[in-house]
């Protein structure tokens, strides 16, 4: 049996390596992770192969024992996000430190350390003998940037490479240290970009100041006009069909308690008043669909003083939605409701960057009592259905052309700084996250 | 006498030199730009001192001739505004380039060019004899980082090296082609930054959205609240003092036709919605304070997509004003109302980059008939009085230090693309300037 430093040994390596998706420098870097995971899976004696993608292309792997056995697809994704801002990191992002059994590293949560956890899981396993087990993995290099090749993919492979009896996806979190969980919903998201132009070029500030239109201020007058001071969402139509879950599946989501103090160690949040304040913490955060300004940005931004008036100005708005909105049809209402609320003869453009569904998992499947048995098996706590707030694109596609139930298992960590500075992974969850997952698919075959 | 090439090479040479007050890796081309002016003074046996100043040194040269002489004290600046975006330059920013007898440059315009028509017009006189007259140039070197070094300059050498009778400043714009002016008015700055952090670091977008405050959002309300939609500034008591014209002095400003068309070949506005509606184009443009926003930043700006909420938001925030608005005073008013408009425990930082005073000329001084008739003799047409929506920091300083008049005579045209890119300078302006300032220093000596 591999010792802790073995089962760590591959996620480090992993994580040495700089897998941004999103900065073209980094296609290199891109490369160098699907040939470390492939000589990994090669070494497992899994069969490998490169699909093609838009930008970054994916790692499907399999060990096909027997075609009457069961099989397993794990998802995973092997790109992470930029590291800025950096000078907000205590340790380089891409040179792994672990302190107090914590591994601090971009991606250490997001997906690397999620993924090898199901890699080491299924390599202790191999180790004990032959499985009764199909098992294949698909590991995507483009889920940072909205995933844009998964649903072509899935379409070409669904009955292929794909097909499975079981979906296993860790990119999510537990509650807290020590509460396991399993997932039942997805946001779904819609990410744009809105950019008003008024003049050919940024113009000076004394000789056009009070004749200028100022770009700056239309598109803060815009983004005034998205919500209102309860936070509620103005583009008409945004909540039709919004759908709410069972009073069985909220069950659970009601004992987990979200509390101001929490959330600012968890976020380093100093207000929490961003969503519908008509609702509790947790139904904003799961349940609820929201709209965010993820960046914005018009004239000088450096040092010092630069007297123009900038000529436009741009933001990036998304939105995350829950079941029953579709992203085109929420595109359309928003980009609809932003032509309204902008000034005529003011040049806008409104960019559609990407757009993902939710999903609502099959909680009356039996495969959901194994999980909680193996989770219960690996961390000593019986596992809560929780829901998460963020998006996993791959995830309704995949589900929607199989019918297959998704089991949505999160090693991660509330504070573990996804997407932000510092990002890490307790290592703890690592480890009882194998144990779980050894026991899940030691226990799949005979299930059922 | 020196020919026209012979005229222009100094200017050429000045505007190869990146003199960027703003950036800190020019400081080695700013003290290029210092010394290649002393070298010129020097041959023209001007005495040459350095003055140091908080950033950049400001150059003084002086020719004395006798103490019974009148002087005359011209100021100019060396410095430039950065290039970007450079993306838009035709020709490279410091490789002047004339097309159809326009020279085009960074500070071909502001303030290289109208720098050296007084230089050329006094080596021209120079080169016919010993002139009746003292001549003094200051030059600073920090005009496009706020003239932060003047005050303390003035107060220091106004009794000495400053002492003049008149005062003479080109940094500034003829009405059009053709048509030369005086202008009597300048309007002074108060320059901020405003900044909001919600969170000591961004945040997973899905992950806290609906809790989260969006500090971008609350930014743009914050904006969106400094102004109402007729252009008014919401700043309370913003307008008490404000100083009208009279009607003497804003009879030829009537004569200077602004219209929606004449300012969309000037600055490529698309708008000109940006003052307050309920007043005339040349009212907002001159005798109306103004309130913009030069730049506004916050999150991720770069391609593609990045799921976060960002943690901060920022805006740097500009008022031009008018007589009688003190910038302390217009900044504490700004910061009181930005405090009084921020959510509570939202992290506020108001930072006051800078403040100048606004300038009105004393036009009943017989200099001004003098000026009038030396443009009309170089521009063969009769001036008007006009007035400036910028700021020069120096003249409302050395002008109450010293109680002489100030000329504002401008040969940029208003499409000069100032603090833009492409800025350029018309070359009749430039030789037409010269012979009206050489008309005027030849006549000052026997005048009053």
């Amino acid at each position: 049996m591999s010792s802790k430093q073995q089962l760590l040994d591959p996620l480090i390596h992993l994580l040495e390596i700089k897998s941004i998706s999103t900065q073209n420098k980094c296609l290199p870097e891109m490369k160098k992770a699907r040939h470390y995971l492939v000589d990994l899976f090669n070494q497992l004696n899994f069969k490998t192969k490169i699909l093609k993608a838009k930008k970054h292309d994916a790692i499907f792997a399999s060990l096909i024992n027997h075609h009457s056995y069961p099989t397993v697809l794990i998802y995973g994704h092997y790109d992470v996000q930029p590291p800025d801002p950096l000078d907000q990191w205590k340790t380089p992002p891409f040179k792994p430190v672990i302190k107090n059994n914590i591994l601090y590293a971009r991606g250490s949560s997001d997906d690397k350390g999620q993924l090898m956890v199901h890699v080491m899981a299924i390599k202790k396993l191999l180790e004990k003998g032959k499985l009764p087990l199909n098992v294949k993995f698909i590991i995507e290099g483009e889920e940072e940037i909205g995933s844009v090749s998964v649903e072509k993919l899935t379409k070409k492979y669904s009955k292929s490479l794909l097909a499975c009896d079981y979906l296993v996806v860790s990119d999510g979190e537990m509650p807290k240290l020590g509460q396991p969980s399993i997932d039942i919903s997805l946001r779904g998201l819609v990410y744009t970009e809105v950019r008003v132009d008024s003049a050919k070029q940024d113009v000076h500030s004394g000789q056009f100041g009070g004749i200028a239109e100022n770009p700056a201020i239309i598109l803060s007058r815009m983004i005034t006009k998205l919500k209102d001071k309860n936070g509620k969402i103005l583009i008409p139509g945004f909540y039709k069909n919004v759908k709410k879950l069972t009073k069985e599946e909220s069950k659970d989501l009601l004992k987990i308690h979200h509390t101001k103090n929490s959330l600012k160690k968890e976020g380093g949040l100093h207000l929490i008043g961003g969503g519908e304040k008509t609702y509790s913490l947790n139904e904003r955060m799961i349940t609820r669909p929201t709209l965010d300004v993820n960046g914005m940005w018009s004239g000088y931004a450096e040092k010092g003083i630069k007297t123009i008036i900038p000529s436009s100005a741009s933001a990036k708005i998304s939105m995350r939605l829950v079941p029953n909105q579709d992203p085109d049809r929420i595109f359309k209402l928003f980009k609809k409701y932003v032509e309204k609320i902008t000034p005529k003869e003011i040049k806008l453009t409104v960019t559609d960057h990407h757009g993902a569904h939710s999903y609502k998992a099959p909680t009356t499947d039996p495969v959901f009592i194994l999980a909680k048995k193996s989770l219960k098996h690996g961390f000593g706590k019986e596992p809560l259905f929780n829901g998460m707030g963020a998006t996993i694109g791959f995830v309704p596609i995949i589900t929607k052309a199989l019918g297959v139930p998704c089991l949505l298992i999160g090693f991660g960590l509330p504070d573990d700084n996804l997407h932000a500075p510092n990002e890490h992974f307790n290592l703890t969850n690592y480890y009882n996250g194998i144990k779980a997952m050894n026991h899940f698919y030691r226990n799949l075959p005979s299930f059922g």
